[in-house]
This record gives C-alpha cells, sequence and structure tokens, in this order.
C-alpha cells in the first residue's frame, strides 16, 4: 500500500480497508467542497395516516431494515441514554447483521453494543466522542471495520453532504406528538436541545421518533418537525434522568486549575477581545467553569455585556444570561438542569442544530462568530497540534466533538492544561493523535507559563505588553520533563482502529490498536 | 396540438408553450411522488469573511444574475412590500432580461411589475394568489408566458421536488443580523411570521436578506437560519407597515353573513367535530370571522378546548389562544398586529413555513391534521368543484392560496357563500377556472340552505338529524337563477395565459386571455 504524508506531517495509508480512499488533511481551510446537498426520496402521507407504530420490531418489518444499513442515533440522553440499546436489541433479535452505528457520542452505558459487534449485527460505527467500554474495545481491535471519528460540525457536514448516509435515523424523544413533532424540554427524558439530531431528521431516508412522554397533538415547541418523521413509538421510558443531566456542575477548587484559570482570564483580556458583543465558548469541566467565572469578574468590573456564550450549555452559563451578562446563549446540547430549564422558558436562549453550530460546509456555522473558545487536551504537541482521542496509554477515551470545530472557527483558541497530567507532561514533540490542527491552536495556559503559537505574533506582543507569564512552547516541555522525565514513546501494533477526520473529511490521523 | 381531459373532465392541451408538458390532474390523491429531494450546491464561508454587502447592485454582480433566471419572493409583506419593485429595479437597470419572478402572493403594490413584463426583464410569474393591475395584464396576455397558479403547499412541494427552481431567492427580512439569521417579529416592518419564505432559504441557489433593521449578532428568535443566506443588504425601508398589516379585522354586521356564519356553527356541530382537541381553520373576511365567532360561543358553552387553530392567523384566533379556546395557534402567516405581538411573545404560537402547512408531499403536513376549514368561492359548480382564481368577468382576481391545501387535508371542508354574488348566481354547472377539486368539498353553506357533496352522505345524515336546512345543490342553484336569472356563459379567447396546479403539480385548469 502506497502511503501519504498529510499536511501536519501525518504519514497514512492510501486506503485505510473497511473505511476507503483517505483524502488527507491538507489543512484547516484548504478543502473547498464540490458536491451537492444530500437529497432523500420525496414521501407522501395520506391525510387519514397515522403514524403511531406499537413497537420498535414492528417499524424495523414496515421500512424494512435490511442487513448493512446505517442507523442513526443522537447522544443527547448521554449516559442516560436508553434507545440505542433497545433498537440494537431488537436488530439481534431479528438476526441482522453487518450494520453501522452512526451514534453522536458514545457513553458508557453503550456497553451492551461491543456483544452486538462480536456477534456480528454490528460492523461499522461512527461517532464524534466516546468513553467507557466501547472505546476501549475499539483499542483492542474489536471492531471488524475502522470506527470513524468524526467532529460535531463534521458529522453534520458528512450528512448533509451525503458522506454518511443514514438508513434509518432512531430519535430519543424526550416529548412527542402523534405526528412526530418532537422537542427536549417535556417529559421525564428532558433533556434541553436536541441539536444534535436535527441532520439526522433532515437527511435519513426514514426517521423514526421513540418516546416516553407523548402529548396531544401539537406539540410545543417543535424541535424536530412532523414533515420528516415516519413512524412514533411509544415506550415505558427512553432513558434515565440520573445519567441525562448532571446536576450544576461546580467550579474546580484546585489551586493549580484556578491560576490557570486566572491567567487564561488575563490571556483574553490582553488579547483585546474583552469588550461589548464579546463571544464565548468554554467546557462544562471544573477547571472550565473557573475560567469562566474570571472573565464572568472582568466583564462585571468592566461593564461589558457579551453577545452570545455558545456550545454544550451549564447551569452557570444560565447564570450569566439571566445576570445579563450574555444576550444570548446559542445551544446545541444542554449539561445540567438548569440549562434545560432555560431553554424550556427563556427565549434569548437559542436551540440550534448540530449544522448551525459547527458545519464547516454551510454558508455559516455560530462557531465562525466567536471570539474566544477556551478547550482542553489530553497531549499538545510543540507544533500545536492536540489529542483529545488517545490517552497517555495509547487507548481511545475520548475525541473531537465540537474541539477542532470551535478551534478552527474561534478568533482566539486557548488551550487550558496542567503541565502534568498524572505523572506525564502534556507537551510531546508529536502527539499520538492528532485531532486539532496546531494553526487552529493559538494560545497554550498552564500554571507555569503561557505560550503563544509563532503564527500569532499579533497576540505575543499584546500579551508581553501586558506582562503576561510568556514561555516558549519548547521551554515548557522541557519544564515538565525535568520535573517528570521524558516520557516513554507508547508504541502500538499496525492495525487501524480508527480513521479520525478533520471537519472537512479529510483524515487528519488514524488510531491503531494498543498492543 | 393534442388534447387530455382531466379527472374533473377538464380538457387541456397536452403541452402548453411556455410551460411545457401538461401533467392532467388526476384525483386528490392520485399522484405519488418519485423523485429525490431538491439538492442545491454545498457552500462555505471562511470564518473571517462577511456577509454584509452594501447595495442590491452589488449582490447582483457578486452572484452574478443573468438572464433567464428564476427570483424568488415571499409575500409576507402584502401591499406594503417595498423589496420586489426595489429588486426589479436592479434588475432593470443592469439591463436583465427574461427572468421568473417566484412571488408567493401579488398584490397590487407590485405594479410595477407589468412595466418590466411589457419591457422584457420579466417574462414569468409563478405565483399563489394575485390581485391589482398585475392580475389585470395577466387576463390581457401582457406576458410572454403562462403564469403558473400554484397553492400554497404546491409552491413548497415544487420548490422541494425541484419542479420550481429559484436561482436567488431575496427574502425581505424585518430583521436581520450581519450574519444572516433572519425573523419577522422585530423591527419597523415586523409581519410576524415568515413560513412562506422557508423553503426559499432551504432550497435556493443563492439566498440574500434585504432589512431595513439589522441587529447585533444573534438575531433572537431565528425564523430563518444564518446557514442559508449568502448576502445580507441593509436599506432604508423594505415596506409602508400600513400596508403590510392591518388593523384588527371586524366581524361582519351584514345579517346574511351572519346567518350563514351561524349555520356554519351548526353544521360543525352536527358533524360531531366540536369536540376535545377540536382544530379549526377559517379566512380573515369578516364573514369567517363571524363563524368562528359563532364556533367560539359553542366552545365556550360546552367546554370544549381545541388543539389548535391554523393558517393565516388573525387577532381573533390570538383572543381564542388567549382565552385557553385553543392551546396552539399553528401560524404561516400573520394578518394583523395582534398575530404579530402574539407569535413574538407566546411561545404557544408556533411559527411554521409553507412546507409544514400544507405541502402534499412530505411526511405530513398541518392541514392533514384540521377537523374543519370554512373557505369562501367565486363560485361553486354542482360537482362541489371551486373557483377562487377568475372572478365573473373571467379575470383573474385571485389564486388558491392554501385553499385546496386546507380543503385536501381537512377532515371536513366548508364552503360559506351568499347565493347570489353581485347579482349572480354562485352555483354554476360548471365553474370558469377549476381551483379545488369538488371531491375534497363536502358541505356548501348558503343563507337559503345547505348542501352536501353526496360522497359525504355520513354527514347528510348527520345534520338531517340535527334539523339542518339541507338542500340540493342543483335545488340551491335553482333558487338563485330563479332570482337573478341563468347567468351568460363568459367566452374567453384561445390563448392560455395562466396554468392552475393543483397542489401536487397536475394541471387541475388553464385560464384563457379574456376578450
Amino acid at each position: 500500500m502506497n502511503q501519504l504524508t498529510n499536511a501536519i506531517g501525518r504519514v497514512l495509508p492510501e486506503a485505510v480497508e473497511g473505511y476507503g480512499k483517505v483524502r488527507p488533511f491538507a489543512g484547516a481551510f484548504a478543502t473547498v467542497p464540490a458536491m451537492m446537498r444530500q437529497a432523500p426520496k420525496i414521501k407522501r402521507i395520506l391525510p387519514d395516516e397515522q403514524k403511531l407504530v406499537k413497537d420498535i420490531e414492528t417499524v424495523f418489518k414496515q421500512i424494512p431494515i435490511k442487513d448493512g444499513m446505517t442507523l442513526s442515533f443522537h447522544h443527547h440522553l448521554r449516559n442516560g441514554d436508553g434507545v440505542v440499546n433497545m433498537v440494537l436489541a431488537v436488530a439481534a433479535k431479528l438476526g441482522l447483521k453487518n450494520l453501522t452505528v452512526a451514534l453522536s457520542s458514545v457513553f458508557p452505558v453503550h456497553a451492551p453494543l461491543v456483544e452486538h459487534v462480536k456477534n456480528g449485527v454490528v460492523a461499522g460505527l461512527d461517532t464524534n466522542y466516546m468513553s467507557g467500554p466501547v472505546a476501549q474495545a475499539v483499542s483492542q481491535g474489536v471492531f471488524p471495520r475502522p470506527v470513524v471519528f468524526r467532529t460535531h460540525g463534521g458529522r453534520a457536514r458528512a450528512i448533509e453532504c451525503g458522506q454518511l448516509k443514514i438508513d434509518v435515523a432512531f430519535i430519543a424523544a424526550p416529548a412527542a406528538d402523534d405526528y412526530g413533532n418532537i422537542n427536549g424540554v417535556a417529559g421525564p427524558a428532558a433533556c434541553g436541545s436536541l441539536g444534535y439530531a436535527f441532520p439526522d431528521a433532515q437527511y435519513a431516508d426514514h426517521v423514526v421518533a421513540i418516546t416516553d412522554h407523548l402529548v396531544s397533538y401539537p406539540l410545543s415547541p417543535v424541535s424536530i418537525p412532523q414533515t420528516r418523521v415516519d413512524y412514533v413509538v411509544q415506550v415505558d421510558c427512553i432513558g434515565d434522568p440520573q445519567g441525562i443531566v448532571s446536576g450544576t456542575t461546580k467550579i474546580t477548587r484546585d489551586p493549580v486549575g484556578l491560576k490557570i484559570a486566572e491567567t487564561t482570564a488575563k490571556v483574553i483580556k490582553a488579547a483585546g477581545l474583552l469588550k461589548e458583543g464579546f463571544s464565548f465558548q468554554t467546557g462544562a469541566g471544573g477547571a472550565s467553569l473557573a475560567a469562566a467565572a474570571y472573565v464572568r469578574q472582568m466583564m462585571e468590573d468592566e461593564g461589558v455585556t457579551g453577545s452570545f456564550a455558545l456550545g454544550g450549555i451549564t447551569g452557570y452559563m444560565v447564570e450569566m444570561l439571566e445576570a445579563g451578562l450574555f444576550r444570548n446563549l446559542v445551544d446545541v446540547q444542554g449539561f445540567d438542569l438548569d440549562a434545560v430549564r432555560s431553554i424550556a422558558a427563556n427565549p434569548q436562549h437559542l436551540e440550534i442544530g448540530a449544522d448551525f453550530y459547527a458545519s464547516p460546509f454551510n454558508r455559516g456555522a455560530a462557531v465562525n462568530k466567536l471570539d474566544v473558545v477556551v478547550l482542553g487536551a489530553t497531549e499538545i504537541d510543540t507544533a500545536f497540534n492536540v489529542n483529545v482521542v488517545t490517552g497517555s496509554d495509547g487507548v481511545v477515551m475520548g475525541g473531537s466533538g465540537g474541539h477542532s470545530d470551535a478551534a478552527a472557527g474561534a478568533k482566539m483558541t486557548i488551550i487550558v492544561a496542567n503541565l502534568l497530567r498524572g505523572r506525564l507532561p502534556i507537551i510531546v514533540d508529536k502527539v499520538l493523535t492528532a485531532t486539532t490542527p496546531g494553526e487552529t491552536v493559538d494560545v497554550l495556559v498552564t500554571e507555569r507559563g503561557v505560550a503563544v503559537n509563532p503564527q500569532r505574533q499579533d497576540l505575543y506582543e499584546k500579551f508581553k505588553a501586558a506582562g503576561l507569564p510568556l514561555k516558549n512552547v519548547e521551554e515548557l516541555k522541557q519544564l515538565a520533563e525535568k520535573i517528570a522525565g521524558v516520557p516513554q514513546q507508547i508504541t502500538t501494533g499496525d492495525n487501524i482502529v480508527a480513521v479520525v477526520e478533520y471537519r472537512d473529511g479529510t483524515v487528519i490521523d488514524v488510531v491503531r490498536q494498543i498492543k
């Protein structure tokens, strides 16, 4: 097999068995789309036809679902999701084989998927993030075909561009009516935004709503419309609320985390971005929230009103909206009960689809309007490439999610990280699995100093003027190695267990089986 | 030229010059779609690219707009619309020729279109309704190609199915941000729902927002998303508020109209449809509102809560929503300031697109969920076919709008009409221009009696049991002729000036030039 080298120096095969031809990553904005939008079949329904079907098995038979089809699912019910397992159990019962599961993120609750792979029911997985037993199984080479990792925006793009073709979308519906209108804000499994399911509903050949909260027609508000939904199935329970939304996430108390957070806020201010109309995305972790808290303090001190906070929304962002610090929340996914409550009631809290959030191939995703995004990393290298797919042992334990999307869109992308992760330096010469390319990463903030991507000399000058603790990324790396030693290189096998697509559909890296 | 006879007996040519092959109307539910959805080109925008363009002329040059293209517009600004004339003036200035205008409805304010046709700038018109000078010009044969009449749902279908291909959609935007998010609820030209523009925005090759109310990013709520909008142009004024929304429409005081309205309400009750979850659509005219008032009284008397009122929404429907008589308003177009105020503030008041409202070729339009629709007619024949396109002089003065869509979807379709219109009987042997087929019309209510379509024997029995003043449609016709005489047959020329498409894209009739 001939090999390719992509734009960040990763050596890749020209094609991967079970994946196909590799289009090498050519630069964050190098790929120009050249296709028409995916065009599902035009259907109809007669005025007296019903959509309610008695159970999932009946749906399988009516469509009918066949070997080799792609079934899609959203991950808004997170580790409380009951629908993926429920549907795949029916597939197994009916003896189906060789299915592909296109699930926007995979959680520990999806462990039964591993058995379905071993039994041949499922052969492929297409996802943006994974943790738990399925991720471990991927690294062990349990899947017969390499798993496809996408970004949140890349998945929307792949669906809209016909590159991820969905035969049947099963949509876990916290609330639905009998004509297929769906929302995520009511019912026992209320999860808030249903944004990751929007592209599936728009482009799948068949769309099935699975709900445990069937309401009178018409449901309101409508997040996914009746015009795209073929069947509605009522079940006892679509998910466990305990696993769906967390309680309010707390700001970290770890002094190192707080120091990084404080520095991050100073970086934002020094960049000149903390001004009227400021827009911001950060994660839901305790350290990210701490950064948000410092940013908030500065906004209050300087009387700045932000335009919007984006991404996965937490109660902390809701508080900032309600305090008038942001005019809007733009929400593709809610992380806690406050986010669910807010999106249900506050018209300034907007629900958007994954395409609107982050697709690179439409006329403008929300990430393009971000001033600042604060992101994490499991590794970052001296070219600022970031790994969020594999851990220090080489095992899959994450995925881009919106990482690469927000990094590409934002005016300034900040990676926050402790210099050591466990006992290992976070900065390496070359990340094991490149996820987000260095050209889209501007600043690394650690507890021992701030490193600026050399391509952002403009930021370097501003930070210097502001007296920030600047360090070269090499210096930071050496500092870490002085404490923890030079980490041993992970050696992997040859077998490719996952292909990591950049948001535009090119291959930025592959993941190989662990030894 | 060979001729065809369609399912309601209209004799049509096999093809019409400037329109193409005629697919004859084959029955309201006889046509099964067999195509894929329209697939526009996939585009992108870089994070730092801007969409704001200084004027409409610049947009014409950047796209570029060429001879023969189809430009689309929505009609939510009604007789106050300033955008169609503004855009066509630029087309004329740039010397463009042979354009097709796809404007969802045409009003007197669009009179300058006639000059553009005479000058060769515009050659085709595709619309769902027209009144005023353009309608007269159509009947006089001013257009070089026959005008295409569609229904509101049929236009959405034609766009989604690629049969009405839009090169550039110009969207009059009461409020917009600089990234192309649009809504109709703010700004000096606020008009409420923007539902008729939704299909244009989804499927046009290029989408341009024209606004006089540019707000900070992000606009909220979002009716048409940034992901589909290519350019934003700020202008001084997109429309005259006086012409956009009326004051609150008043219930008729005409005793004949009130009698018809009262009978209509009794018909609904006798049909057994006035029960919990009742759904209803009616027009905005004084007589229709009177029917709504009688229905309301019965709902109050019997303690019935309706599910939804649909269609063009008036203040009267808003009152019923606010009084708890309907749980939801489902709004494709607002008719007055109360409707605008309500859709802006009340989450139970849903904005829907034309496809959701009425398309026959998706997985379920809202009209399919209607219990009752009350509609008007300029003529109705003894086979219950209705004309709402031409007047008693044969001149175009209307169009289906949602008439045929709601009639096809509702469980019971009621036509209300005075027995005489001016001095002419409203019931004829054969309507001049068939718009809505008799098979979708159930009941005719006049001041002299109620006629039931013979195919609805079930309703006849119920009405008889309720003691309603039943008459045969022939009897009603004779009653009218006894008063006003048998009207003279209108004679038209041979030249076909308009093709009337049924909602599924088949041809239900043609309009010929007046003599």
